[in-house]
């Protein structure tokens, strides 16, 4: 099976079609988590799957598992997954094309009539993005057991709907419970969300490990009042105060750059009219690093920074971390597999961490998992002009063909059947 | 009549009924205008006035006029009004203390019987606020001609809703053409939303001029990118620029302090996704100074601090000034109309600033006009906090009372009917 290879345009055509569902003016799509247009995007992958002769199963987290038969139906599956929901404004590949490129390899084996030892599993993993409930990747760490059933079902949107509630309303809360579902492996492709691959003229990224993140929420409080008759000196302008730890945010991520990350990327203003002082202000901040001791000093500095300016200001300040990730190592024997696969295909690659969080993160710490990135154009994702070009998502896809078709070959090695 | 008071207690109960109108959990008011909740709080107003034996007129803006009879219905009516829109979440007083003081006078001359010369009108102008549609003072601003009808036709909330379209679809565009209904004088109460007579002790504000004002919208432009694997040193980050511009804003009013202030109410970050790095920012800047040239200075400040940080930031920037005021001076027999009833009701009075904009500062472009402060708690308005007491609400009332009594005795002096 060394001269396999994926039909690309075939994959490419799949992609192009599911960025109907939330398309968006400017060739973005915009597809939050459990949304309708999400249920619409599952509709089209369970009818899709099912004619790829899957069989679709969903968990009680909405996470859906198609399953292509092998020889022994028995084994534990190998599992090609990513998620299929998108940021509020977001691209055509971010998610998508590690999903659709699953679906490839299993229409790609049944295309020459080859049947694996174990089966295979394509998986969309729900609400991976965060932005509509956050903290992101809710399925695959409940999964993971990294994240409770409780938690994840309590988290409300910006309009107070809860993750449960609409996990229900879009019909994918299944019955299966998440986390009981077994994997023997999982493999995931996404585009790297950043510049490196192209910059560098590679086509394949082979993720060694992924920084550590933490998320905060943060509410400063002030004393709305009239822009005009309020004098400057008696004011309490939690806007000011908020202006003050984003330059406070971004300074923590230059003191200890390259490596470090940090943002600030939502931000809500109340009561938000141009004539009064704003009383309280709303944000989130997100910190990366791939060492966790530095992470640490990054969590400690941002703590500082925050009540000294919520002091001098004379705010009041609420804090909640909610969300942390240690730095994550990926299955050795799985990574070298993909760098195998990478190599035996002529494809220039190179080893890279990641700095996004991924499924793949969570799902390693329960089977051993690896990451396969494929460039994007100018490093852009989470934006309307995310881009990809055809030829790298085939890369990507054939990369995935070729572990999954490895690994399947070393599935009895040495075991009894 | 120097004996004549209002009825303090049917003027509170009248405030505290409107209340309901949008009434927030905390004890505020979000009655934004042409909503439907400001439709309801018409309808409310204009029965109370038919009840009072007004006869109620709206023109093509949506501002009402109740009419009183006088002895001479051929003479023009003298006035006195504010506005029944509120902030997104404003307090029980801002605007309505004023209108319903006015409905309470003519309902103090009806428990007497007493009939004025000239007519008496009680108004309410249409979206004082600004917040739903910008600029402030849309109504009062047609009616003075300072604003064009078209212009304020075509102004959007931000969901897109032209006010000419929403005027419409709550019954309140009526036929008479804004601009051609005569006053005689414009008297107006409004609590004072800051807290200067508060802290010196006095129930009226006898207000002489009024600060210039200028809105201005903005927004910067960068490129969105993923918050985990956009390295520092390759952003563009709205926000950044933002927080930047905002403690600018700050420092132009604490610059020219204590005449001086400025504030950024207003901010919507896009796409707003805690991780994603804000691609673009929208804002409004507000400055106000009570001198024309200072005013003038602020601005060129702005505008150069702006360009700075933009160029410094790498961002795109759009600048648009939305609403220039200069600073008004008010009709000098009127003012000192309001002085001399402060001094007989025996009410401790001084002489005061506007900070914020009102109504009366366009009427007073085409008519003799004055404006009357009473003090609220703490100087806070903007907010479900702002309150006020019924002695200083009662006070206001009986200073329009003697105002317009005073102010009708010299109708026709020296002049034949």
């Amino acid at each position: 099976m060394q001269e396999l290879r994926v039909n690309g345009k075939r994959l490419w055509e799949s992609i192009m079609e599911t960025a109907k569902f939330g398309a968006m003016s400017r060739g973005g799509v915009s597809r939050l988590s459990l949304s309708d247009e999400d249920r619409r995007v599952r509709d089209w992958f369970a009818e899709a799957c099912k004619g790829a002769r899957c069989e679709v199963t969903v968990d009680d987290m909405g996470n859906m598992f198609a399953r292509r038969s092998g020889r022994h139906n028995a084994a534990v599956p190998i599992a090609i997954g990513s998620h299929l929901d998108t940021q509020p404004a977001g691209g055509k590949f971010d998610g998508i094309a590690g999903v659709l490129s699953g679906l490839e390899v299993i229409r790609t084996l049944n295309d020459v009539g080859y049947c694996t030892e174990a089966p295979l599993e394509v998986i969309n993993w729900t609400n991976e993005e965060g932005s509509r409930f956050a903290p992101p990747m809710l399925g695959s760490g409940v999964f993971a057991e990294v994240i409770s059933r409780d938690f994840a079902y309590s988290r409300e949107d910006r309009q107070g709907k809860k993750f449960g509630e609409e996990l229900e309303r879009i019909g994918y809360r299944g019955s299966a419970r998440c986390g009981e579902h077994r994997l023997s492996t999982y493999f995931e492709l996404h585009i790297e969300q950043g510049p490196m691959l192209e910059m560098g003229g590679k086509t394949i990224g082979v993720v060694t490990e992924a920084q550590g993140q933490r998320w905060y929420e943060v509410t400063l409080t002030g004393q709305a009042g009239h822009a005009g008759s309020t004098p400057m000196h008696l004011r309490k302008d939690a806007l000011l105060g908020c202006a003050r730890i984003v330059e406070g945010v971004n300074r923590i991520g230059l003191d200890h750059a390259p490596l470090a990350v940090s943002t600030v990327g939502l931000v809500e203003v109340r009561p938000n009219s141009p004539n009064v002082i704003p009383g309280s202000v709303f944000f989130t901040v997100d910190l990366r690093h791939p060492e966790d001791d530095m992470m640490a000093k990054m969590d400690a500095e941002f703590r500082e920074m925050m009540s000294r300016v919520a002091g001098e200001s004379g705010l009041g300040v609420e804090l909640s971390e909610i969300y942390v990730r240690p730095s994550t190592e990926f299955d050795r024997a799985c990574v070298e597999q993909v760098r195998e696969a990478a190599e035996r295909l002529n494809y220039k690659y190179r080893e890279m961490v990641s700095g996004p969080g991924h499924d793949a993160l969570y799902v390693a710490r329960v089977v051993p998992a690896a990451l396969v990135f494929i460039p994007c154009e100018g490093g852009i994702s989470h934006d309307e002009a995310e881009n990809a070009r055809p030829e790298d998502v085939e890369a990507g896809a054939n990369v995935l063909l070729h572990v999954v078709l490895a690994r399947d070959a070393t599935t009895f090695e040495g075991k009894h059947v």
